[in-house]
Order: structure tokens, then sequence, then C-alpha cells
């Protein structure tokens, strides 16, 4: 499998990596345990601090080690990782030791318990910073407390959930960075 | 400009063109004045009710009109609409009617008064559900009362911000259904 080379990024800046939408692997660790889920209902909430908003139904293995553990590492994974995403979004932590069964490998995380998947582009270690809306709908903010991505290539081939088994993968890179105003960029 | 004909949407089903992340154009409508802004940070969170969270800046021209009207019409725009999408963007509603600077068509809805954006691939009409995190997040919650999409393509060729005045532009679909527990479908 592929091996990414990572550098530190600024926590501001993962809206580069998750604005677009991708589905991500979020990954979670609770006495000893740990599990994989994938994810696609999540959103960027604020830049400083670096807020994540994602919703996590209490019917996923992982909502008991995230809810107790009041951590977890979302990891971008890139297209050829897609077999193993569908496979990990199609069985139990209850059952199944994920990392094992799918061949991923649990690296240490710095700021949080929860491991950081390797085999990812991207992973940004996160703590759950307000579970208010927990019980209405299963929803959590996140502040990342620290980023890291691959330095290459720039930009991710990521893949975009639209239900009914099917993805978009994403395309082409385009800029209109000419048409912003300085104070948008 | 293109012309979609477009049909009704089960609300439950828009998953399929919000959860792989596009920009989306908000539009929005308070004692006779109308407004679109771009909006990239939002997730779905319910699929009955059809629920969509967002994060809507205080900044933004439009956030007083969807506060106080409660309602608005999210916009799927495509490729094509690029240019306007990012003009949006860059401009102020307190300054200048969008619709026709980017010679936009209004048309009525069926369940809310912000008008939908004829030009756009899908048009979701929504009403604020819930407020409770607005002061701290500016984050709304909305549910998707009506919804209608284009015919054909099947699916939109769609922009998904990364800051910094880039986009990635949605790429091929590919399907791992077979993958999939039927109960996951």
């Amino acid at each position: 499998m592929k091996a990414f080379s990572k550098r530190d990024l600024a926590v501001s800046s993962i809206r580069r990596f998750l604005e677009p939408g991708p589905i991500v692997l979020v990954s979670s660790a609770w006495k000893g345990e740990t599990n994989i889920m994938t994810m696609g209902w999540h959103t960027v909430m604020e830049f400083t601090p670096s807020l994540v908003g994602c919703m996590i139904s209490s019917g996923n293995h992982s909502f008991g080690l995230i809810k107790a553990s009041k951590q977890c590492v979302i990891n971008i994974p890139t297209y050829d990782l897609a077999k193993q995403v569908v496979g990990i979004g199609n069985c139990s932590g209850a059952d199944v030791d994920k990392f094992a069964k799918f061949k991923l490998t649990a690296v240490e995380a710095d700021q949080v318990e929860a491991p950081l998947i390797k085999e990812c582009y991207a992973n940004f270690e996160c703590r759950i910073v307000d579970a208010s809306l927990l019980d209405k709908y299963s929803f959590f903010i996140m502040e990342v407390v620290k980023a890291r991505a691959a330095i290459s290539p720039k930009v991710p081939r990521t893949i975009h959930y639209r239900g009914d088994g099917q993805f978009m993968v994403s395309g082409r890179e385009v800029s209109f960075r000419r048409m912003f105003r300085p104070e948008n960029l």
C-alpha cells in the first residue's frame, strides 16, 4: 500500500482537505480497544479554534468509544483505499478488529489516545469540545488539535459518498484566485 | 445559460447531491429583498426529517435575511456557473442585487418565500428548525421541506471549495454497491 511522507499542517488550514467533502475514516480508542468507522456527514465550523461538526449515529460501535474518550482522529483516505473504506463501513467493530482485518497501520498520535491510520493522506487529531447536540442529533463538535498531511501529491484523490453504494471521485483542480478579493482568500 | 428540466425529489434523498460536499448557493428573501450567498460549510444531519446543518457567518448580508425569515433555499450550481459562484462570493448583497448582477433567474418556491435559482442543478427549500447554536457557532439547523433536481445528467458536475481561490471539480462516478450490506444501502 502507498506510504505517504507527511508534515504538520496548521490546524486552521484543514478546510483545504475537509471542505471538499470526502468520505473520511474516524479512528478511536477506549480502554485498550480501537476501532475505525466511515463518516460522510461532517462540516468545518470554524478556523480558529479549528472546529469540525459531525454526525455519528449511536448505532455505530465507534460512538461509544468516541463519547467515552472524548477524542478521535479524522483520517482522509484516497481512492486506492476505496475497497477498504467500503469494507470498514460494512462491518462492525463489535465483531472484528478493523485495523487487522483491513491491514491498516495504527500509528501513535501526538495529542490524543486514538491512533492515526498511517495509510491515509491526512490525519487530524480531535477532541470533543461540545456534546450538547448529542442526544438530539448525535452531532459532535470537535476541535482539531493537531494535523498532518502528505507532502505529495498537493491534493489527494478523494472519494465522496452519494449513498446507495455510489461514490464520486475527486477530479481536476481549478483556480479562480484572480477573481477573489484579497480579504476573501 | 443551461436550462435544466427538473422533477421533485424525495427530501430524504438529498444526500445524493449534498454529501459529496459541493459549494452551494443559498438564496433568501425578507421584506421584498432577496440575496444569494456561497456556502461551503454544510452537512447532512438526518434523513427523516431531512436535516442539514450549516455555518453562515453573521458577517454575511444573507445572515440577517435568513435569521429573520427562518427560511432559505440551498441551490446546487454546476461547473458552468463557477464564475458566477466566485462573483457571488466576492460581493455583498448590501451593495448589489445579485440576481440582476449575475443574470440568474429567481423562481418562486413552493414552500418558502425565498426564491429558487433556476440555473442551478438542484433546489432544496429549507426552514430553520433549530437556532440554538446561532450565537455560539453561527450554525443553523434546517429542514429540507421540498426538493427538486435536474432529470439529466444523473449527477451534476459540481465544484468543491478548498479555500485560497481553489476548487476541485467533481470527477467520475464509481459504484461499490456489490460490496454493501443491503441494510447499509
